[in-house]
């Protein structure tokens, strides 16, 4: 089994994904968000590309969501802030979601065997859904606008780090970030105290979304995307 | 000061040059290899993006080399060995030089306010240099053939860790390579025993270059590159 690390949506066109799983992750705050909605009992979660598409599905009724920059979409209902997501405002809906980065690399993923979603949140759901499968996988770090980051990279470090004797090839990208999960495993959060997408969340006053994203095993869900949805895998 | 870190040629778009000192690194092999002509007395490199420009500069007697793919190029006089650029042959001569990811690296850093020349060989005199300059920098990774590579990562690792005290700014990438080298300082070859490029090299038969290319400041020279030459700055 081979795992590859792909730290950026740039880096793409390296890849090949045909027949491998990816894993999509945006710790901050996309996938953690699917997650805990999906989790919080909506029936699916429609990840867009664009606010516009967002904007024809809220005025078609959806409970249609989404940022840019970080910020909440005027007119959607809800911005990305994964505590927004309460049962009792998703449960047994559709939500539509868009987001500056997390979303668009779901869909930049589509020649896949398989597109899962990923967040510390679902953690060992995704480990262990890979370790069955057997498959060669592809971690897919969003980044923050095509920028390398600490919290995808961490993330992506700890699946390597645990489906390591499992693995019989690799990437050097793979290798760095096991590196960088296992010096900072013991206290993860620390570790991102400098992390720049962490230090823009203290000037937009949304730190507290960072100690949630940053659980792990809360919401033991597997969340995957087919046919323009992504549903949980009983 | 700002220090940056760019782990693949694919990830330029995403950084400003202007104004900075870039450093390009290619540890395996192609900075080593114009470190090394450049200690044993070589009076410029001349990098070349192209096998067809080193063989002009070849018919019109410069001592050209290159590889392609980690093969020396037919019809050129050195491949891409540091090994082989032995003072016997190099000193006083102006040496142009074509390889896979390298080289084409220092052109792509032309916006650059100046580009130096980094390798482990010469670890110490760019950190030194950088640390008095006291302006902004990135470290651009050639890595291979766009992927990020384990060598070049951990060069970058290096120097973020020297430069720390006087960084006010950086990445997340060059707090990421900074963990990697901490993690691995110890026994840098050792850290590089599964990285792709060496488990290439051990394939080509050129593991000694793994080897020679990891030793820290055998040759403490800074090498610029400044209308079209690399040439030792004193």
């Amino acid at each position: 089994m081979k795992g590859e690390v792909l730290l950026s949506p740039l880096l793409l066109p390296e890849f090949e994904l045909k027949g491998k799983i990816v894993v999509v992750v945006d710790i901050l705050r996309a996938t953690s968000t699917i997650c805990t909605a999906l989790g919080n009992g909506a029936s699916s979660v429609i990840p867009v590309s664009t606010v516009d598409e967002a904007k024809d599905y809220h005025d078609k009724g959806y409970l249609s969501c989404g940022e840019r920059n970080g910020v909440k979409v005027p007119d959607l209902d809800l911005g990305n802030s994964p505590m927004e997501y309460h049962r009792d405002i998703v449960e047994d809906r559709e939500v539509v979601l868009t987001t500056t980065n997390g979303t668009r690399c779901i869909h930049m993923s589509e020649g896949a065997e398989e597109i899962l979603i990923g967040s510390f949140l679902n953690l060992s759901a995704i480990s262990e859904y890979l370790s069955l499968a057997k498959k060669d996988f592809v971690i897919f770090c969003a980044g923050w606008k095509n920028r390398v980051n600490m919290e995808d990279s961490l993330f992506a470090g700890a699946i390597i780090h645990k489906m390591r004797k499992q693995l019989t090839d690799d990437n050097d990208s793979a290798q760095m970030v096991e590196a960088l999960y296992e010096q900072s495993k013991t206290d993860l959060e620390a570790s991102l105290q400098n992390a720049s997408h962490v230090v823009r969340f203290r000037r937009l006053g949304v730190e507290g979304d960072v100690e949630y994203c940053m659980q792990t095993d809360l919401i033991p869900v597997l969340p995957v995307f087919e046919d323009g949805h992504i549903r949980i895998r009983q």
